[in-house]
């Protein structure tokens, strides 16, 4: 792809995404939990070139996608121009009372009034992003 | 779920489900093509109780997932409140010439400076969608 400033369409750096990733509180996340494709907003916050957020307990991300793939998406559109950013990763239910109690204190934005008490971290596999001016 | 005023979450009709889709111009799609999960965002319309967008000739969704599951979603945030729509669907590829041009007539955002000749119709077969309160 082209990534000269002339062109309507740039590939974003590593480091961009991440950036990108850290200024967001709500994304996407697409599973395929039991052979079934979903796709369901989520509030996460980053930690350590991961994704952490909570999710409740009956869900199927618990139940059956702990450790299968998912891929997570943002994004961002303005009259001028705009962005996303899409990661690949492995999600991982955090089991220790210390895994989780450490979790809580990276501050997980919590935008949604539902009983989430479980917490799950993504481990990126692949991450890309692109920037573009609207045409 | 409660759906009473009172709860901080309520389900959304069906019709509620379609006007929000047709109040927005970029969503996200989500797709198994050959096994492989991803998630990418698109300009799109709707048009009949389906959904219409273009996409690139050689991209994995015409190649891979036409006739195939996939998981669409929009949402929205502000300090207040937030929804999200989840569609669920069958993607089509148009092949008929007077298919692709009924399409083009429909006015499909082009947000995106990238080359997308072909045109996609996504038959949904459930649709669901929450409004909440923000906690």
């Amino acid at each position: 792809m082209d990534t000269s400033s002339d062109s309507p369409v740039t590939e974003l750096t590593t480091e961009e995404c991440w950036q990108l990733l850290a200024s967001h509180e709500v994304g996407r996340l697409a599973t395929t939990a039991g052979g079934v494709l979903d796709i369901f907003p989520i509030t996460y916050v980053v930690d350590n070139e991961s994704l952490v957020f909570r999710t409740g307990p009956g869900t199927k991300l618990v139940e059956l996608t702990i450790n299968e793939n998912v891929a997570f998406e943002i994004d961002h559109y303005d009259d001028r121009e705009g962005y996303s950013v899409v990661l690949h990763g492995h999600a991982q239910q955090l089991d220790t009372m210390s895994e989780v109690d450490q979790a809580k204190t990276l501050g997980i934005p919590d935008l949604f009034p539902t009983e989430r008490p479980r917490v799950v971290r993504i481990n990126p596999t692949h991450i890309t992003g692109r920037r573009f001016r609207r045409s």
